[in-house]
């Protein structure tokens, strides 16, 4: 369980007061800490000395107010507020050289923003590989009173997912730029809610553990599952976020169905599973009912899909009250469905409609559509990704101010392509001649204008080998309005779009060799990361820049400002 | 052997055409890399993929030009000229939150300042622990051709003498600042230019080495040792510096004598040693003959002095040509001194006297006195250093700019106390009623008033302990006008001042249970840290900031700026 901060208990003055909406405060310290998730101590982000980091919980239509506090001695930070859209406060997205500087080392900066509607969130670094290396918590918006929700629960719990390295993400973040390249490789750990359980035994015998390993004990505190407790009976809604790195996860609760009701805080269609695939940046929110036998608790448990597993199951307690949450139960960790069912994945992705009534239908027709071909590249000798041959490196003036202030040479004037080159084949590696280049592309939207995106996937550098890529955008939600196999094409595809009843969400999976099409409203001035949410992807280049409403940004904080082209003295 | 980068080559061009002051210009890239320097593999801090950092050589009167782009992906650097004075150029002396904002990732800052005297000098970062990271390098000015040494010599080598630890210096700054209070411990190795050979056999068996330690062998190109050539009958000169992070390191030349006639680039009276201790911040030039029996090698040394080493001997190989490199010799490491042989250390301190006729005597007399008394504290828990009661901590806006524009809140408006609290005892640990509280203290200076700086040593909080620390000043060389046990008495001790010919440095060590006395001119308008050399001591707050002519700063280039009170957009 978290200690109750300083952050918290200010929460609970300021909830006290508020009948309507409310200013939510927290004051957080961020620094490094020591931290053992999985019995394996490391250095890990961590704020207020706490990981996962405080949960955020308001309702809809407050303002939270974030007070950082930059300990590090020599890392800046930034913190990106996901789901949230920002409307108006653009500024205050968090992600670092588009939105802002980062927050230096010693100073204070103060994120205001409107938490616009309920659901299941999470926050997270947007510097570097930050997030992996521990800097993210839940970020819940409840309904105000005057609403309820179209489903009915007794209590709730949230839990975030994860996948964890022994290795600090500085070495992580320089292996993926070296040549030879070397990955970060398959997790060591998947966590739920920041705890999970390495074995220690697992190290190969030529690579003697760490030290820290020497801790890796059941009854150390810092590493004991994490526990659900559950009064048998009840229905709980179960809020669950992944923020994993590198790894899609499958969501298992031993023997309990549950009934999916939203997803990245959107209504959905429900429907029932009995193991549930989340992607790095999505939320669901799923009910169960402690419906099983009560003599016995129950593993909560991840496992890995999509890459050839190598990290044993995350595991968690279901805990049937009155029983202890040390009555650990004696079955075998929950089996997922096997890693390269990719079928079964895309058949679970369909199931996934809008609840009608709940969530408007998307616009009939877009203005505009790109389509985005996603490569991995060899830029001389470096593994890149790229994204219609740019691999994505920050320049560091803030895209937002670069464009409030039309400051040159900050950003590429030249607009990135609409489409791949002609005649891409996506079942083969790239040819060496289509080589990719670094670039800061920057997607420039006509204010108010729809637009498709088609996410399209391809073959890796490695023959016969394409990767599942989870698709973030920053400041909007969007229409999932289909997905499909091989290269899209628009004579035919886009009559297959959903226009009735498709999702709304802010991350979408697109799958191996296929394609997924993503419609959204530009209605929200400001610069907008979309990129690959898995972390070491987006490092690599897997990501770009959406802009609208250039003329119609607000003014800019001046703490916002002060990295690259944006410095010198306002006085 | 360093590999000869793009700055090398522009060097060489500019050199080439210069007959007077030239500006000689570097292009230099800050990035993580894997290094390997005792064997044991490491992320480090590095500059153009080399470690050390590349050397800077000039000639007297040259302005050096340093472009620095910062690769890092989240962590901000700054580079402190060590040594150089920065006379009208104060805001390219490197130190973060002093003289300048860091240099976020992605941003590119040019340094760009005179060197105005010759002689051996170098160059580190000067963020968090950067320096112990790896960030250093030899800076090398010449004498024009018009002028000549006072001594004669065949060739030279220049050698960085540092310790170094297999933790990264994150988690060593992590340590320092946690309860309870993790120090970083003694180095795994010593390293003479970068080079050196740790025994993986040393881990106790309890805590098998790191997967690193695997490449730990002989051949190992990266960590082969250092080898310093001479022909057999020549005099060279060393130039020996020592950014060492802990350790006061005792430099040998197995079985040659050495005659040191440079101090921190300054004339000294020449004098013969076997063995010199070198303090962090120090450098040296000394001759020496190859007279020995030229059928062998011999060793190159150092030793740890003043802290009970648990470190083996950091060796280099002086190579007799033609020998072999290879050709190692059989001897035993060489012993230096006891390391807690105080007398033997100030005794050779002592013996360190200016060169008559090349530097000048110090003013007789002194505006003002202060008297820095260094203590160890515990503030709430956290072990740390203070100078009267005040342990610094940056703010994160740079004091030269809070004072050039007046900026309120950046630095502590309450002058530090000029002396220590009355009756203090140097001999016992700090008693829990004299705590010390965390600041930012600056003492300001009238411009061209003549200073004298005793820092006063005493007790850690271990019962009979106090340790060594080298103080450097930034901007300034100071005459040493003495060394004293015990409690400094202004009424008698200032009459024992060596007025006639004390030599001129910019870093002296003060010894256990004593004070040194040291002179200055303020006639250098900036901002400069005054601190100890022991980057974790630093790290712990044992610094401050001296400054003068307020009034006569120049305008602060906008590079210089952006964090801290001077975010905002200049236009």
């Amino acid at each position: 369980m978290k200690s109750v901060g300083v952050g918290c208990l200010v929460l609970l003055m300021v909830m006290l007061h508020a009948a309507e909406a409310a200013v939510v405060k927290y004051d957080w310290n961020v620094d490094y800490m020591f931290g053992a998730p999985d019995c394996v101590e490391k250095l890990i982000l961590a704020v207020n000395g706490q990981y996962p980091s405080p949960t955020i919980r308001a309702v809809e239509g407050d303002t939270v107010v974030v007070k950082i506090t930059n300990h590090i001695p020599t890392e800046s930070v930034v913190f990106h507020w996901h789901g949230m859209h920002q409307r108006g406060t653009p500024y205050f997205d968090g992600a670092a050289y588009v939105s802002q500087c980062p927050i230096n080392p010693g100073e204070i900066f103060t994120y205001k923003f409107k938490v616009d509607r309920a659901g299941t969130y999470f926050y997270h670094g947007h510097f570097g590989m930050q997030r992996s290396g521990g800097l993210y918590g839940s970020l819940i918006v409840d309904l105000p009173a005057s609403k309820k929700e179209p489903f009915a629960y007794d209590g709730e719990h949230s839990i975030l997912l994860n996948d964890w390295w022994h290795k600090s993400i500085y070495e992580q973040e320089l292996g993926l730029n070296s040549v030879p390249f070397r990955f970060v490789g398959e997790p060591q750990s998947l966590l739920i809610e920041g705890r999970g359980k390495y074995n220690c035994s697992l190290y190969p015998a030529t690579v003697p553990p760490t030290p820290g390993c020497l801790t890796c004990n059941a009854t150390s505190p810092k590493c004991a599952p994490h526990v659900i407790p559950v009064t048998p009976g009840k229905t709980y809604r179960l809020r669950i976020a992944s923020v994993a790195s590198l790894s899609s996860l499958n969501f298992i609760l031993e023997g309990h169905k549950m009934t999916v009701v939203q997803a990245d805080g959107r209504y959905i269609k429900p429907f029932d599973v009995y193991n549930l695939d989340v992607y790095s940046g999505q939320t669901y929110d799923v009910l169960f009912t402690a419906d099983q036998d009560a003599s016995k608790n129950y593993w909560a448990a991840i496992n890995v899909r999509g890459r050839n597993p190598k990290t044993p199951t995350g595991l968690a307690v279901l805990q049937y009250l009155p029983n202890e949450a040390t009555l650990l139960p004696t079955t075998p960790a929950p089996v997922s469905p096997i890693w390269n069912d990719t079928a079964t994945s895309i058949s679970l992705a369909k199931q996934i409609l809008a609840k009608v009534g709940y969530e408007a239908a998307p616009p009939k027709k877009s203005h505009r559509t790109i389509v985005i071909l996603g490569t991995q590249n060899n830029i001389n000798g470096n593994l890149k990704w790229a994204l219609n041959n740019i691999s994505y490196v920050h320049n560091p003036t803030p895209v937002i101010a670069a464009l409030k202030y039309n400051i040159k040479g900050a950003i590429d004037s030249t607009p990135p392509p609409d489409y791949p080159v002609q005649d891409y084949n996506i079942f083969v590696p790239p040819k060496p001649s289509l080589s990719a280049n670094y670039g800061s592309p920057l997607y420039v939207f006509k204010r108010g204008s729809v637009v498709d995106v088609i996410v399209q996937n391809s073959n890796t550098l490695t023959p016969n080998n394409s990767e599942i890529h989870p698709w973030h955008l920053h400041g909007h939600d969007f229409w999932v309005l289909g997905y499909g196999q091989g290269m899209y094409d628009s004579t035919k595809d886009a009559a297959s779009f959903n226009l009735i009843d498709p999702p709304v969400r802010n991350t979408a999976a697109v799958f191996p060799y296929g394609w997924v099409a993503l419609r959204f409203v530009a209605d929200n001035p400001g610069a907008w990361p979309f990129h690959c949410h898995i972390e070491p992807h987006f490092h690599m280049g897997m990501g770009t820049v959406f802009a609208e409403g250039i003329h119609n940004l607000p003014k800019l904080p001046s703490q916002t400002l002060g990295c690259g082209l944006t410095k010198g003295l306002h006085r």
